[in-house]
Order: structure tokens, then C-alpha cells, then sequence
């Protein structure tokens, strides 16, 4: 199948490590890096808590705990499409020790505003409401994830297609 | 170090495989095994939705994400303690493909309402408010978790300490 979008214009942006500093305008970043470690359970476990603002009850809103697997996009990988919820945020976590990428904008009509950025395998993040981003994506091989975000009354979803679009670069 | 739990009579019960079944009166099992896929993300994802009831709210309660990172117990397990969460639920999703072991009763003082069952690393648990438990337990090797219960005003833990202890076999 082709896809449409590989034959719209493409801006190639830069790839970065995810870093609480450069996300901070678009989530939380749930990690361990940086939390404070609380050993309970009589010494047998450590806990690292409250690392996301989970934010799901506008409008009658409840917790959604899903899981997903994300199947692998082929390179290059180019964004035609980006989404936001306005009623509440969006948590994912990976459930394997893989890598896997993040781009996230503030504009989806201006190509300066994306960023993209690359995730450990134990590195989850939380998109703020309204937090314009690319679905789940994966690259070599399909990866599960835990998901935290809303379910109920209202439209949670807007799409908006671009009039450029972005290209990640092949390796980075 | 003795542990001194291993000295006050115990006994043995069965560790079976955790199913919806034989689990259904402690929680939720957090799999996607018997739920139901919907195709998202222009075919690139797939998702398994609302498989827990987290039930946080109680008493000015919120959401609390953490990480938690649990330490292998040595054999014998001896469970010399339950323990519960009187305002709300409490999910633990293994972040690695690795077996992982829970133990949940009625009665902390009724030894015949002891169970025990050995999850997969593909399969989470969500423990419905006070639902006794024994804290985090894995064997072999650390294992890492996602955790999603309350964080709020009151008292949210009780401990009961067993005047009979329950073991667990050598395997299963």
C-alpha cells in the first residue's frame, strides 16, 4: 500500500533523548530518573509515586486502564497527522525494555513548533489535555504498552492533517 | 538475617494459575486475554480498553501513578502478613515478561481462605478496596511495576499479622 501522505512536502526534524526539561511544556515524563525511592513492603520493595497528572474527569469523565501493541512504522517515518484530547490526558507506558519515539507540537500548521524525541524502554509519558502528539509509535517491532486516560460522555478527539509534513530522520 | 516469621507454625497451599474465575472476588486480572481488540491508529495499534475499575475518589482520594521495583523473596515464602486498602483499589502491571506470584484472602485469621496464584508477566491485578493481599511478591529476580492506586486525606492501609502462617511450595 502506499501511503498518501509519503508524497506531500516533508521537513526532516531532529530526534532528541527525552528529557523532563524539553517535554515539560507537553506532560510528565514517568520514570524513576529523578524520583525520590520510598522502600516499603518490609525492605522487599521500593516505590516511586505521584509521577503523573492524571487528568480524566471533565465533563463525567473516568479512568480508562487499557493496554495497546503498537505495530512498527517503516522508514521513513513521516507525520501526516496529529491529535489532541481536550477533555483529559493521556498516559502510556512500555511494557518491554525497547526504545521507542514521541513527537509532540504545539501547532500542528507550524512545522517550527514539533519536537520528536526518543524513549528509553523505561520511560513512559503523560500528555497533558489538549497536548497536540502523534499516536503510539514504535519502530523495529511491535511493542505493548499500559495506557491511562479517559473514558466517557463528550468528543475527546480532534485530528488535524498537516500541510507539510514532518520526516524523522533514519537513524539518531 | 532469620527471618522470625519463619519460626510460627505454618501451612502449605496450593499456588495455581491466576484466572478471571478464581480471581473475580479479590479484583480485576489487567490482561488482554478474553478482551476485546478495537484497530486504532490507522490500523497501527491495537487497543484492549477499560480492564480495571480503579476506584481512587473515596475521601477527597486521587489517582497516584508510581513505579515500583520489587525484590525477590528467598524460599520458603512464609506470608506472616496481609494487608488491605480500606478507600480504594490498588493495580500492579508487571513491566517485564516475567512470572510474578499473589496471595489474597478473606480472612486473614481463616487459613481455608488463603489463595495463591502465579501471574504471568503478560497479566496485571487491580484489587478491589479491602481486598486482603500480601504485598508485591516476586521470585528468582527483581521485577518492576506499574502501580495505579490513591493518594489522599485518611487511612488508607491496614495490616493484619497472621496468628498462622500460610507457605508456599518450592514450585508450582
Amino acid at each position: 500500500m502506499i501511503m498518501p501522505e509519503r508524497h506531500l512536502p516533508s521537513v526532516m526534524i531532529p530526534v532528541a533523548p527525552l528529557s523532563s526539561a524539553s517535554f515539560a511544556p507537553f506532560g510528565d515524563i514517568v520514570s524513576e530518573d529523578g524520583a525520590l525511592a520510598t522502600v516499603i513492603n518490609q525492605n522487599f520493595a521500593e516505590r516511586y509515586s505521584d509521577l503523573a497528572d492524571v487528568d480524566v474527569q471533565a465533563n463525567g469523565g473516568k479512568i480508562n486502564v487499557s493496554l495497546m501493541t503498537a505495530y512498527p512504522r517503516s522508514a521513513p517515518i513521516v507525520i501526516a497527522l496529529m491529535e489532541r484530547h481536550p477533555l483529559g490526558s493521556q498516559l502510556f507506558f512500555p511494557l518491554q525494555d525497547q526504545p521507542w519515539l514521541i513527537v509532540v507540537c504545539t501547532d500542528p500548521y507550524d512545522i517550527s513548533s514539533f519536537r520528536a524525541f526518543h524513549a528509553t524502554g523505561h520511560q513512559g509519558v503523560n500528555y497533558t489535555r489538549n497536548t497536540w502528539h502523534f499516536p503510539l509509535l514504535v519502530h523495529d517491532s511491535p511493542g505493548r504498552f499500559l495506557t491511562i486516560d479517559r473514558q466517557g460522555p463528550g468528543i475527546n478527539l480532534e485530528e488535524a492533517w498537516l500541510e507539510r509534513c514532518v520526516r524523522l530522520p533514519p537513524s539518531w
